[in-house]
């Protein structure tokens, strides 16, 4: 099975993609080194793909239990984060454990953050089953669960040992949320890649009909830049923060709206969206390029306009706390134009007000 | 001013020691290096030396807030980790933080967890007031809050960017905790360095007096000695492990009792005497060094024995879970002589049940 390496040194580790990996008989958990699994999943993954992964690792001698948590983003707290540690400890789990993480984002994050600090730290792997974790939050190492004053804000840099991908998972995802892994995919393209933006805009029916070949060509583009990404700077220094094309704005409305209630790829999608017209405010993007991004987000489902009772204010409570915030000032990723991003640190409120109302 | 290094390749940093530093006008807090300082305290030490590190850290052009927790073991929980989590994010504070941990063990542990875990990472530095943090628990990077299931279990590898000892909060420290801390001294003494444990006993009247001189070379020789051992072990793969003697044993008198009811140096001091025991029974130490080690414990006050009421059956549910376990076998670390230690994994029931009984 191909595989892409997410190459940090001795932190290096393989995501394997491939479709229907999961009923191929051949296939194994080649990176569950230790005896004893632990599989984290959620009340919605766990019914349609648990036995499967649970045989597989049996199969391989692991000695295999499972922790199963609720589904949804309000769910990625520390509340959440204490139960699962107080599962582990009364089993027990030793520090040789192995945690599965098997699920979308939320699962993935919270599990990641549960392994950085279960006794200090034992090994995890990634098995993303939705897009926007195929495509982004199960590689590169961030792992984090909210707050109520803010998203992500409570978490660790902590690398998988593997990440492997199924895309037939997709085949069972809802649409909503295969629009909201569609936003990250867009931004792939926006940041770093306008040639793979071209290909996004010239084969979006194909995609949105799922066609094997479109996905598995898509899927594995999107991790090859996020693994060159993360490559050259691990732990967001500079380069790795175009990574939150449109999250500013993004981890803004979900705070305000409650987690949850918009997806995390929706409120991304308005993000994006007010950093293009930020942008083109500017100098930066054209009116054209901003059309063609609306198109792409918009074929996909995609949200254009935050929610309607959201002003300036509410955005600033919140972004004031953003991660990127450097000396009190708040920092933003902006396209410059489509392949191109940069971080701005001197975005005035005249033109927060312009662009958010 | 003189100081040890934690030569942690790019995670290094000084371990400054010296009586009186907060009272020293020339003296600065050189390693905060970020414009906006937190400092973290309990409600014990904050109110005798807050006021002269505020005025040292603004003097020092810093923007400094304050968060403050009860004192005690059993707040060192993920209920006041969220807590800080909340004021932090209140204030709100940035990225470019230093967190200041200016306490005992319980804020230095939880102090450094918070900083691990805010924003995914910032700078912290360590300023320990008590003996057993002045000792051990502020060097090394271990950080951690504890689980009703058991101590330490959910915490971080983190390493300060500075540790700053002043001896003179020793002064100010409750007699059973500076007892407390003189378990983790004799520990050195026992498990590397017998001519310091020689030396221990040789002086130990004047440590008990609190001699200035004294004090210092007793402080500097256990940081050296820390030091040394988690230069080359820091995740703990091995010889860090022995820095575990009575930990194993204590751990389970602090679990079953209640965080807080006996102190953690004193559970360590009666899991030495268990340890020691259990030794000599497998030939290891002899009755004349285990002797010498009650002798120096009894004369600081510290028990040579666990609580009365806790019988093997107790120590062997809150063992079963220790961070040593491996593939299911419980790990001890046992002194074979004064001066040197070993971990062994074929401890049986048997012998457990006649040094627990």
């Amino acid at each position: 099975m191909s595989s892409i390496t997410v190459d940090l040194g001795d932190r290096s580790y393989p995501i394997y993609i491939k479709a229907g990996i999961f009923q191929n008989t051949g296939f194994s958990f080649s990176e569950v080194r230790h005896s004893n699994a632990v599989i984290l999943t959620n009340t919605t993954v766990g019914p349609i793909y648990l036995d499967n992964i649970v045989e597989k690792l049996e199969q391989q001698g692991k000695s295999v239990s499972v922790v199963t948590i609720d589904d949804g983003e309000q769910y990625k707290q520390l509340q959440t984060f204490e139960f699962i540690m107080g599962e582990l400890l009364q089993k027990p789990m030793g520090r040789d454990t192995v945690l599965v993480a098997l699920g979308g984002g939320v699962v993935g994050d919270i599990g990641g953050f549960v392994s950085a600090c279960y006794q200090r730290g034992i090994d995890f792997v990634q098995v993303p089953t939705t897009l926007l974790s195929q495509v982004d939050s199960s590689v590169g190492g961030k792992t984090a669960v909210n707050h109520a004053l803010g998203k992500n804000m409570i978490g660790a840099f902590y690398q998988p040992k593997a990440v492997y991908i199924d895309t037939e998972t997709l085949n069972t995802l809802p649409d909503n949320e295969f629009s909201a892994g569609m936003a990250e995919v867009i931004k792939y393209g926006i940041i770093y890649d306008a040639p793979f933006f071209d290909w996004l805009a010239e084969n979006k029916a194909q995609i949105r009909k799922k066609s094997p070949t479109h996905i598995a060509h898509m899927v594995r583009r999107c991790c090859e830049i996020k693994a060159e990404i993360v490559k050259q700077d691990e732990t967001e220094k500079g380069l790795r923060a175009l990574l939150n094309l449109g999250h500013t704005f993004g981890h803004a409305i979900e705070s305000e709206q409650g987690y949850g209630v918009w997806l995390h790829g929706e409120a991304v999608s308005a993000g994006m969206i007010f950093a293009s017209i930020l942008s083109n405010m500017r100098g930066g993007i054209s009116l054209t390029e901003l059309d063609d991004i609306k198109g792409l987000l918009t074929f996909f489902n995609l949200p254009i306009h935050g929610p309607e009772e959201m002003k300036v204010e509410q955005y600033h409570k919140h972004m004031k706390r953003d991660k990127k915030v450097e000396n009190g000032k708040m920092r933003f990723i902006i396209p410059t134009k489509i392949g191109h991003a940069e971080i701005v640190n001197d975005v005035t409120n005249t033109e927060l007000q312009a662009v958010l109302g």
